[in-house]
């Protein structure tokens, strides 16, 4: 038995909750806030309502929105410039995950020196960072929770991993209201990448039976609640459910890591600058044909969590209605099938495969992967 | 919907996590600690064991032992007195729930004035206390990840539940091989205690469903490893096990709180010094028996996570089994059943009631209770 670590940010989670974000602020020490957002979000109304709470709390705030989606290094420099300006002394992240990894990696720049691509990687976090409270508005990245932030360099082209308990914020903040503005391609993009995490968290290396039960029950939920919740954008319940089961998967994920789908991902965000969830959503299935043989066992469970009837079948037959289960919903949900139809060409693949060689979540994805396993993926998924 | 919290200290699990005792202070800043434990863990070695791995790391150490089981006011009191002439600034706990409750309630007051009877309730604690770090010597009390601490009020002779999120330690370590040190009896009765915690917590008011499957998830454990531990010590297996059904127990707990069995035991752990893990024993069933009708659904949930089949059966005739599994486990492990055993006599019982109804415990108890029913169910439990 290998020594396993747990950990998750104080967690808030409910209806009206957004309503406790000064309070929590105030709570860590916070007097000036520096506010991370992006312009969908502010126009969904979300900042103004944050801004008032914050207002009520006495608390300064500096609002920072120049946020794209996957953030790019100079996006995060420029951030830190205007934090340290603004003579803030709090981080408050309100969005999907690109806003969230975006206050992340500047809080990580307000006590640690140098550029952001200095610590990529795993464990290379000095200095403990400023107070951060999180408050998602997509129930989908995890980053809430998670130990994650993930930035582009620039120059590479390279989505970067970096990887440290210091990035678990303090607070997190889960208001399934904030999920209602979400329109329905996003909402089936953001819950397939929910489902990935659950999926990947679980069949994970570094899984751990306190990682498994959030990854299973997430996919309890997805299978539940996705569908409905794609389906009207005014089904409170199932926001609700998917807010949950998007919690319970970043739980998972932040503590087990993932597996082959983000470290392929991961590239074609890098290079091609592709929806998150999207590429997830196309690359799942293929991956999940590949890891099979490591865990049929696992397979089993996920079938069962995802409403499959495995009585009386045999472990290989219910393990690859696991499989099936995943591909029915992809294909109610209307979600895209191919990486060509998002701009991936066939000479790009054998660098990209490299570089997927070399991201953080490979290291526990539970099949061994070869270059050549990974471009063949790759061609699969074309 | 409600809003809900959820929060865990920072865990590591595992065989030889203990080694990581001094790091881990160390890395909360701790210079000179104050470790807190019994002379029973002493004699297992165990803390000669740790001062080995405080000293690795070049850390002082006031060692502290005269906790008794249900822990005084004033051994608290004599504690902090110890606590400020070694001029410590980090508490380390040692040992089972009475060692650890102990060692939260010095490091309440070591930041925080007055007697530690003005901090009974929710809420009361102003002050952040100093870096904590917990080592769990038996697998039931769950006090190394809760926000609980549970002190006797010599003066009243009552168990003063004490809640708040500041006692909620900043690392717990829970290696599996410190239980393998105890003996049938108390394996049985913590193991019982476990149950317990998994059992109220799920049913509570206060449960989530990021609570729940950590209660659930305890259960399944417990089914199936709870009579191999006691059944040999060297069972190492089966100990692992216990000690992860304790942990997910109580992460469930601390967030979810308890129920009726925990507020009625707590008055007769501070007016009969009577062993908490035995007396829970004893009470669990009554209590089921009555709260039967606020949750006949979560019932059955229970009954097939403790093993029974219960395929084709109605909601009533599933539920029914979650009592018979709770007997059938107690029967097997010889958990003695009867309260006058352990010293209640029957005029006592009108002054516990109506001090079990002002229990913490109770406010989350799914089913309403007088201080008529309350005294009913002790009396069945003679």
């Amino acid at each position: 038995m290998q020594i396993s670590k747990f950990m998750t940010p104080e967690i808030i989670f409910g209806n009206q909750s957004i309503g406790q974000v000064g309070e929590s602020l105030r709570r860590l020490g916070a007097s000036r806030v520096f506010l991370v957002s992006d312009p969908g979000v502010v126009q969904a109304g979300w900042v103004e309502r944050i801004i008032h709470y914050l207002r009520q709390q006495h608390l300064d705030y500096h609002l920072w929105t120049n946020v794209t989606a996957n953030p790019k290094d100079y996006e995060i420099h420029a951030g830190i410039a205007a934090y340290r300006a603004g003579e803030c002394n709090a981080i408050l992240g309100v969005g999907g995950g690109s806003a969230i990894d975006a206050a992340k990696a500047i809080a990580l720049l307000a006590t640690n020196e140098g550029s952001i691509v200095q610590y990529e990687g795993v464990d290379r976090i000095m200095h403990p960072l400023p107070p951060m409270v999180m408050v998602p508005t997509t129930a989908g990245s995890g980053s809430e929770v998670s130990q994650f932030s993930i930035i582009v360099d620039s120059e590479r082209k390279v989505k970067m991993t970096i990887v440290s308990k210091s990035l678990i914020p303090d607070i997190a903040i889960i208001d399934p209201q904030t999920l209602m503005t979400k329109d329905r391609q996003l909402t089936a993009n953001t819950g397939m990448d929910v489902l990935t995490h659950a999926i990947e968290s679980y069949i994970s290396l570094a899984a751990t039976p306190l990682t498994e039960v959030h990854s299973l029950q997430a996919m309890r939920l997805i299978a539940e609640h996705l569908r409905p919740s794609v389906a009207s954008q005014y089904n409170a319940a199932a926001k609700q459910a998917m807010a949950m089961a998007s919690l319970q998967a970043g739980i998972a994920f932040s503590n087990a890591i993932l597996g082959a789908v983000h470290a392929m991902s991961h590239q074609l965000g890098g290079f091609l600058d592709a929806p998150h969830g999207e590429v997830n959503a196309i690359l799942l299935p293929h991956v999940l044909e590949y890891n099979y043989i490591a865990a049929p066992e696992k397979y089993r469970q996920i079938a069962e969590c995802l409403g499959e009837n495995t009585s009386g079948l045999s472990t290989h037959d219910a393990s690859r209605l696991a499989l099936k289960a995943v591909k029915d919903l992809a294909n109610d949900l209307d979600v895209p099938q191919s990486l060509s139809a998002i701009g991936l060409h066939p000479e790009q693949i054998e660098l990209l495969s490299s570089l997927a060689l070399l991201d953080v979540c490979m290291t526990t994805n539970p099949r061994d992967m070869s270059v050549q396993d990974v471009a063949a993926l790759f061609r699969q998924a074309l």
